[in-house]
């Protein structure tokens, strides 16, 4: 067999594991040949590659970024690109493509798929919504070093009677903001899925203050958004050149808890630490199974499927349902952390 | 609500969670009072307890080990002391015992349960070896410690062209060995479901070296055994004081390989430092859940019950059922892996 | 003997290991008693403090922050307290006052000495800029802190072919700069002591990647400015509530690097996170000498003084010389690390 | 100028950022021409080596073990190639050799100097035994994976009520038991440079339960010996093959502290983990340091000399000092740490 990879969209920790797994997998243990696309969609459709083997793939499980590179992919290009991706996937006789990628790579992947290309997808994600699967390698990795984060924080605003106000990543979705917040007993979180307050987040860290204690941790996702009507919400403008400040809900919390409390607020913008780096050993073995058994879907002929962690095992899901609804973070999570808004 | 809480058994990273956890949830959102018994199941028998409301569970969790103390159950000592415990839970007008442990703990728990104590119990063990849950807390953070060990050992082999020989926690089951395994890429897995044949591992790591490789990784789980007859498997005997010597299995393992590949080959046991120290980020959301829910269920009368994990949620399961057989690494986790002997 | 010690400025990973060190070293092997003074000088001033006693420090050497909690010093204000700090050592029976702080801090400490009271100072900030000493403790664990950021930031600037901005502490040095980029080998450093030449940075930059290189990481000092006249330098104004915006030089140099290059930049301010949590070992060891030796420089009577690293010794130095000057980079330590601007 | 380089002796976290540095000042700076020999003197004296350019030392920074290999010197062996060692010098052509080594390496460094080869030393261990330097590199890397171990065992200890004996490497020096005992707050340090008294030991760990204590953390450098006469110092004896058993002074130690204090103990040999891996960020700044003067001190002609720490500057010392005598723990600095027999 002859199989294509590829890894698209942001940073994620495992991308390599993913690749290094299905060259192990069909290389060692079927006998396949297996070629990297360079820089995602983009080395398809230029027909950019290198082949990949053992050598390859020694030494990466436990890196961070992909050996293969990255890029954003643009929809539209693809689409008029489906073509040409049709044409190059003949002329190397491939038999598989494996695309890893997030949320737009998998609408690609499905694309490609329902214009009858070989197509088995494995999900990325650092922010966990992909519906189908229990988990993306990657969040557990950014989970961690928000969470080592926090720690590190708390010990200051403890300190210095500050409010901390941390902003992690999650523009949609508030996973890492809710796992991170509870692993490091935060005591407000602040997700998309819940445009907050700022009455009541006031109400909330003003409590502790009133109770005694000396700071408070507020953790808020990039994507938090404030209730309509509920703060006069003034981003930061543009600069000079054009280019948006760099504002974001973090900085603009702390401004306005520090204001309404009295109290010193700081914000940390957590940022691209939590997508880089050595993945997790969680990470690791998730991808790890993943690239395996894409590869197994793909001698089965198994196409227009993606690899889905369900308890502990990896099945198959179609491609078609992965790409339908984000994974939001469900009411009854918000119960068991403390002072979800 | 009273409810008494213990922890009982090895020690495990998350303990602290599940205990701040069960009085942030009875205590804050439920108005419950709530002490826990000093040493395990020790603390039940002698009534040796304290109060914990919320200052005394203030900074704990992401601290290993336990603020109640633990100890290991006799089993016979605790049957003779049912009416014992009895006496107390009802002198302290106690609704519910929360008891946080691995095997030997929810055995003890499932008795006290049968004899009409209004039990909730917490799995625990760093061996992931329960089987009523996916995952256990404390598994995560054992395994990133070995994970983070292998990482390390890795190097030094490869510059000196050695075989590591790794000695890994589980005494009965290899989910440690195979997950830190996988995540460090090591060259040979051998865990206590299979018991080994030496000439077949001899065989693994030297084709390794006969490949043109420098070095090997082999992960070994402490309770891992040769296949009868494949080794002539002497133990460390006893010393003077008729202590038994701490050979090991990873110490075995590592001579017979230096003697028959003629490689230089080194033993290191990771040891107790698997079992200790802060808790992984996905190990404090785990715990955390884990006490929210058996609050949760003794509030709604749910007894002789257990938390588990199933998929990303938590539910009860019977402690019965719980404790009648061990989670071993099923046949196609292996193939996951690679070389698991 | 009776001592007072207290804390004071900005967090510091080791002000605990220092105190615990005052305690142990004067408690145990003294039979000293000592007290610390609440919230840094504010303690003394209005007479706020307690007893340490060995159980007051247990456990506390790893943990970030102070027990003793900390404020920034208002030189004017501790000048007109003198005669009120005079009159508290007095009632309180203080043979030595052990100030732990920064810059500011010594200089308070140093009038106070010269107006009579016993003091000996203990030097403490993570940006290593106190002259006297070879090294300050929390300056390795903020090298630290932002060394693994930095190794996280490049491999997905490298998948994503971007360049990384990173912002790291440093008002008026460049030592965590200095240190942390040639730590994680970065490409450009920009320090306070060298108002930087944005046309001599971009063409360092511009030439990695007109050499191949498909990344760059730039470190910048927080207190880094351009050379006048150099980069049109607008800063990010003020909020709708007059607060300065969050600009920051990082963001200004990624929007920059970015319309210069037409290669993606991306800032990344660590922030807080440099100066809290758990010390290295470096520097609680550091920290505990320091605590040791201020205890033993107490008992003979040399006040006025200061400890001081000097190469493996601890040394007592002037509390007058100490405050003199800044430590700034030498030329010859930039000559040793790639691209100092 | 063509330069040599090689790495020798037991691994050590550094080495590559040393290589990494010679080439950068080198080839970079100076236009120089590097070349690296395998598996240390083995290469040099059988002329094999590879050229190092800047790809070959590219992303080698923060990693662990050497690219080049390393191998154990035999002195006799080194003695007798003398001359061939001088041979392979002119026929490559070579300016300047820089061996990166211990003690053992410093020798035959010393060695070959005085028989006239243009030798820069640069010092090695992880021990940091090594007279003419305040530190070398890898030492930090060591101090702080034995404390993040001891920061582990810590709380086991104390939920479980135990003696923790953590067994860290120091042959003949006890500088990573003294720092990693200090940073982690252990209750005993036992240095090989003060065979110790086992009663006296005893005493200490048994003064901390009568007093109430729960536990207690003893570090034990694995070249600790017993005061003559103190102890019945029983070894491990040899097994079936004639190989020394792993007993360990660690493991002895557990055995007996049991024994005596009627205590549980539990032995932790860290072993290999101590000297792999990513280095820390202070052990690649002085790696990188000592490279780049490695190659100044060549192009100075100034041979026969040694890189060496003294306070925050870079001196060269002579390798025939050197070599004389080892570094051991002055009595001064046991006064300041708890307890070290």
């Amino acid at each position: 067999m002859r199989i294509g990879v590829l890894t698209s969209g942001g940073d994620c920790p495992g991308l390599n594991a993913v690749i290094r797994s299905v060259v192990h997998r069909s290389v060692v243990d079927h006998g396949d040949e297996v070629i990297g696309f360079h820089d995602g969609w983009r080395g398809l459709l230029e027909c950019d590659y290198r082949k990949l083997d053992l050598d390859a793939v020694s030494g990466i499980l436990a890196r961070g970024g992909t050996i293969l590179g990255s890029s954003r992919v643009q929809p539209a290009h693809l689409r008029d690109g489906v073509e040409r991706a049709r044409g190059h996937v003949a002329d190397l006789g491939l038999d598989a493509i494996i695309p890893i990628g997030g949320e737009g790579t998998l609408k690609a992947a499905n694309l490609l798929s329902q214009a009858g290309l070989p197509i088995v997808g494995v999900p990325k994600t650092i922010d966990n919504d992909i519906a189908s699967t229990d988990v993306t390698f990657g969040f557990d990795t950014a989970v961690g070093v928000a969470t080592e984060a926090l720690d590190r924080l708390k010990t200051t605003a403890e300190s210095h009677q500050r409010v901390m106000v941390v902003e992690v990543m999650g523009r949609h979705t508030g996973w890492i903001a809710l796992h991170s917040g509870m692993a490091a007993g935060a005591h407000a979180i602040v997700v998309p899925e819940r445009p907050f307050d700022i009455d009541e987040l006031t109400a909330i860290v003003g409590e502790r203050f009133s109770a005694g204690k000396r700071f408070a941790i507020v953790v808020v996702a990039e994507g938090a958004k404030p209730r309509a009507g509920s703060m006069d919400f003034q981003d930061g403008g543009t600069d000079q050149y054009g280019h948006e400040r760099f504002a974001g809900i973090g900085n603009l919390l702390a401004v306005e808890l520090e204001r309404r409390l009295g109290k010193e607020a700081r914000p940390v913008i957590l940022g691209h630490v939590q997508r880089g780096g050595t993945p997790t050993a969680y990470d690791r073995v998730l991808a790890t199974r993943f690239g395996w058994h894409a590869v197994e879907a793909a001698h089965r002929g198994e196409f227009g499927m993606l690899t889905a962690l369900r308890g502990t095992e990896i099945e198959m899901v179609p491609l078609a349902d992965a790409v339908q609804t984000l994974k939001t973070v469900p009411a009854e999570r918000y119960a068991e952390a403390q002072n979800v808004l």
